[in-house]
């Protein structure tokens, strides 16, 4: 079976293609990436489809902690601030993150939180529309971000955060909105947004648009410079694989650079932080954005992940990422009918990120014994479960197992046994 | 020579004491902390004076990070969030810097950068304190302090950053100061503010105390509680030992806790991050000041090097730090003098912390040329030398060993060869 071409893949290739599994190990063999899942460690027999919440650990990721703390912190220590370039990870590694969203040199750097990023970048938007009120949104949006939002707008009278639904959102870009701020894909459902059209709808009426990549870097094809995209922020920890907690990124399009300024005014954003003078004066460029010291350790780890990732071909990964999850939807249609599952997630695979959610009225239950035989995705209340692909490591066998379980519990369970009662949110 | 309580202590006792090197490392082998130093790896030879900027490695962090990624992450994957109990690291770790710092537990998170914290706590600061304009500070704090304020003023129309000498302050507090930042021991004199009594100046005018304490925590004493600070932020790479940008910590005192707000309303600072609902309730207590995902890499670096201190008999560990600094002072003066040398520090040990900071018109160079002879310490423009003394790790005899060699430099210095005309600020 020659695969290797997007449009020889027989998932999304439109032709009729019944799945078995020894075809999906075929694919896996042939698949282009394969030397990728090498570059992971995934415990055996593992079906991990948990990547759009916590990445994978790259092999390499335990020997370069091992270099940072060991060797550099430990014996060459103060001066690896210089001989190791600890003081320019954070452009060394934005710039790389770049590459795999569409932005230039100098436009991306590694700094802090998402969440702290996203009140850095709405405060930079806010003061670039002065007489605009409103940041737009929808409701259901990354909670966090929406949070981020009213909090911004809590601390600044006259502004407001409105929400609108996904198909309003258009509409509802007037001239009072100041900045659009949107999750490119959807936290829950795993649908996009078109980016290019909802930032140029923004620009027609004069307001901005600042995109969170959380759930897309990496994963789903990004181009914020051809979207004229003008702000974006993402976490470094779900497809980019930089382990729990990674430090996330920020993108400023280069035009708005010598215009904008971060809230936080921290000294390595400062034009000169080792002349440590007493007055604020902006670094040239998006390194502004930077306030403390940053996370040494943190963005190790991050690179390696980022690394990876810029090791496979862009249309190979975006297409695997794309075949992966329309195999599992087509799976759980043909083998899990019946079940009481719904697709929460657009079926046009286009229409769709890296993940998908299926819910389900027990679904709390039904992801715990999914766990209990060695298929991981996640639970969100109160009725879905989500499943996410990455293409660096995970297989097309693994969409088939994973639906192959599915099934198997949810025609063996017996709903009134204890566990397929208790119903909490878990982490 | 005993030397276990501090009255006994030679250095500290006031009796007349004239250093030889086999008595200081007689000192050495009777230390209380001397264990402590077995905890840490430094390369053989090496007169590590940094620790007041980059702390060492503790010999166990290599080893955590490695349980942590490997095993942590790679294995547990998504499940370590409970099973590790990765969720509370912040409140943890917090709860254990608390104990180095006068605080109880439920006052401290590990969060974020120094400089993100002193954003959130000037904001909270500031709206209990609505009808007042000024944020007090001193010039030559750290300048990111003042970069923070002002960022943070510049937001905020009718609050202004006033900053008066360290002997005006307590003058300058007036009924239009909401609040008071001050870096407890001063980044390159090493003076330390009578944090008590300038709270107490500011409670009794109606304004609160912001206390950065990075160049303090875990050297010279603190006790935020006997003096009824109100608000703390400091970093976990100095003496904490906690890695190269490690996260930073921040403290809000019971009392103000119902009442404050974060600016940055991050997920993880929600009542209940975990229901995903659209709009922010804060979190019961200091954890409402979290904002994103935290760095898990980073905080188990940290809580290492926190054990490590908590290891150590707090008063065995503020008088060695005493001691070690007040001996190289006094070796300097012994043996450094009509060498260009002056004392940027406070002479007294009790208004010092545990830095020492000695002005050469040639500081730079200086610098250098003891780096390159094994006697690590940092270069401040214009013109000045700091050395740092851990209590854990550092020894009477390097205070010895970084004088000798200091005398040597200063005596052979050829001020006219070119590595002596250099002369620009290094990280």
């Amino acid at each position: 079976m020659t695969v290797f071409h997007p449009s020889k893949n027989p998932i999304l290739s439109g032709q009729s293609f019944v799945a078995r599994l020894a075809d999906l190990e075929a694919l896996d063999r042939d698949d282009p990436l394969r030397a990728l899942r090498d570059a992971f460690m995934l415990p055996d027999g593992l079906v991990y489809l948990g990547g759009n919440s916590l990445g994978a650990l790259p092999r390499e990721t335990p020997a370069r902690l091992h270099e940072v703390a060991a060797r550099q912190w430990g014996q060459d220590l103060l001066r690896s601030w210089s001989a190791h370039d600890w003081i320019g990870a954070p452009q060394r590694v934005g710039d790389k993150i770049a590459r795999l969203i569409g932005a230039g040199p100098g436009e991306v750097v590694v700094s802090d939180s998402t969440s702290v990023n996203l009140f850095k970048l709405l405060a930079a938007a806010c003061r670039l529309r002065p007489h605009r009120s409103v940041i737009l949104s929808e409701p259901g949006n990354f909670p966090n971000d929406l949070y981020v939002a009213q909090g911004f707008a809590g601390l600044n009278e006259g502004i407001g955060l409105h929400r609108v639904s996904a198909d309003q959102i258009e509409a509802a870009i007037d001239e009072h909105v100041a900045v659009v701020l949107l999750t490119h894909v959807h936290y829950k459902s795993g649908a996009v947004h078109d980016m290019a059209r909802i930032t140029a709808r923004a620009h027609a009426q004069g307001a901005l648009a600042l995109w969170d990549l959380s759930h897309s870097a990496g994963a789903v094809p990004v181009n914020l410079n051809a979207a004229q995209a003008d702000f974006a922020v993402g976490c470094g920890y779900k497809y980019l694989n930089g382990g729990p907690g990674a430090p996330a990124y920020l993108f400023v399009a280069q035009r708005h650079q010598a215009a904008t300024v971060s809230p936080i005014t921290g000294w390595l954003g400062h034009a000169r932080p080792f002349d440590f003078i007493d007055d604020y004066s902006p670094a040239p460029g998006v390194a502004r954005f930077l306030a403390g010291s940053h996370p040494i350790l943190g963005i190790a780890a991050l690179e390696v992940g980022v690394d990876l990732m810029l090791r496979a071909d862009q249309q190979a990964r975006v297409d695997k990422s794309r075949a992966l999850s329309e195999l599992f939807v087509a799976l759980v249609e043909s083998r899990c009918a019946g079940q009481g599952l719904e697709l929460a997630s657009p079926r046009d695979p286009e229409a769709r990120g890296s993940h998908v959610a299926l819910r389900h009225p027990q679904a709390y239950a039904v992801m715990q014994a999914l766990i209990a035989r060695g298929v991981v995705g996640d639970f969100r209340a109160p009725d879905l479960m989500r499943f996410g692909f990455s293409p660096l490591y995970n297989r097309y066998a693994d969409s088939w197992h994973a639906v192959e379980t599915l099934r198997d519990v949810l025609q063996t369970a017996d709903w009134d046994r204890p566990e397929f009662r208790q119903h909490h949110a878990v982490t």
